[in-house]
C-alpha cells in the first residue's frame, strides 16, 4: 500500500499498473495479485486508510470536554479543513479519491455512514445539553446536518468552489447549521 | 444550437465533432465557425438556454401570491426537481452539463449567481413579512441557503445520492433550512 500510493502521487493514479507497483517492490505482479485483486482494491484500501485518519481526528473532537455546539462546529471546520488540504488541494491524491468515488462507492459510502454518526452523536450530546432543540431526532439530524454541509465536505465541490468567487464560507454555514439546530 | 444539442442528446457530447453538426444542417463547418468560436462556445450557448427555462420557473415561484417560507420552499423543490430530471437522469444530457462545468464555468457561475439572488430576495420578502429573522443580511443568507441546498442542486451530487442510501431527501433539508431562518 506504501509503495502503491508513492506510485499513485507521484507517477498519478491513471498511469500507474499493477506491474509497475510490483517492479517498484521487485516482485511479480502475480504475487501483489495474490494480496489485492486488483488497482482498484489497491485503491480502496488506501483510501479506507486515509479516511481512518480522518476518523481518529474526529472522535478526538467528539471526546472533547466542551460544550455541544462548540464540538460540532469544531468537528464540521476539521473535516472541511482536513478533506480540502489532503483530498482536494494535493491533486494527485484528489485523482485517487475521485477514483475511488467511482470505483469503491462502498469505502466512501462507509466513511459517510461514520461521519454522519458522529455529527448525530454531537446532535444529542447537545440536546441533552439543552442547547439543541429537545424535539429533534438526533440520527435524523445527524444526516440532514451531513448533508447541509456537502459544499464543506464533497473534494468534487470544495475544489470546484475554489474556482469560484463563492467560496464556501465554512464559518457562514456552521452558524446556519446551529441556527438551524436551535429549540 | 438546435442541430447540436440533438446530435449530442444522441451521440454523446464527446463523441460529437463540430464538422457532425455542420453535415446534420448541410453547411461547411466554416459556416458553423462563424457563429460559433468553437464546440465549447456552442455547448455554452445549449446550457445558457437550458437554465433560462430554469430561471423563468424560479421567477414564477417567487412572483406567486404566498407567504414567502412557502415560496423559498417551493423554489428548492423546484430547483432540485429541474436538475434532477433535465441535468442528472438524462444521462446525455449531463455529460453536456459536465462539460460546461469543465469549460464554461462562466455560464454555470452566472446561473448560480442567478439562484442565489432569487434565494435571497425569498429571504428579503420572509424577514418583511416577519417570518425570518430580522437581524439577517438577506444577501449573505441567500448565498447560505444555496450552499446548504448544493447536495439538491449540483447535478454530481444529484447523480451520486441516488447511488446512495443515503439520498438527499429534499424535504428534511428544506425544513432545517427554514428552521436556520427563523427569528
Amino acid at each position: 500500500m506504501d509503495a502503491a500510493e508513492e506510485h499513485f502521487r507521484r507517477v498519478g493514479y491513471a498511469r500507474t499498473a499493477v506491474a509497475d507497483i510490483a517492479a517498484a517492490l521487485g516482485m511479480s505482479p502475480a504475487n501483489v495479485y495474490r494480496f489485492f485483486a486488483s488497482k482498484a482494491a489497491i485503491n480502496d484500501a488506501i483510501c479506507r486508510r486515509l479516511f481512518d485518519e480522518a476518523h481518529a481526528m474526529a472522535d478526538a473532537i467528539i471526546a472533547a470536554p466542551e460544550p455541544a455546539p462548540q464540538r460540532l462546529a469544531q468537528l464540521i471546520r476539521a473535516l472541511h479543513a482536513y478533506n480540502k488540504s489532503r483530498l482536494t488541494d494535493e491533486r494527485r491524491l484528489h485523482d485517487m479519491v475521485e477514483a475511488a468515488m467511482a470505483e469503491s462507492w462502498e469505502a466512501i459510502e462507509e466513511h459517510c455512514g461514520t461521519v454522519r454518526a458522529g455529527l448525530a452523536r454531537l446532535v444529542a450530546d447537545g440536546m441533552g445539553e439543552g442547547a439543541f432543540d429537545p424535539a429533534l431526532d438526533a440520527a435524523e439530524a445527524g444526516d440532514t446536518v451531513f448533508h447541509l454541509c456537502l459544499g464543506l465536505f464533497h473534494p468534487t465541490l470544495i475544489a470546484q468552489c475554489a474556482n469560484s468567487e463563492h467560496g464556501a464560507e465554512p464559518e457562514r454555514i456552521i452558524a446556519y447549521v446551529l441556527r438551524a439546530l436551535r429549540p
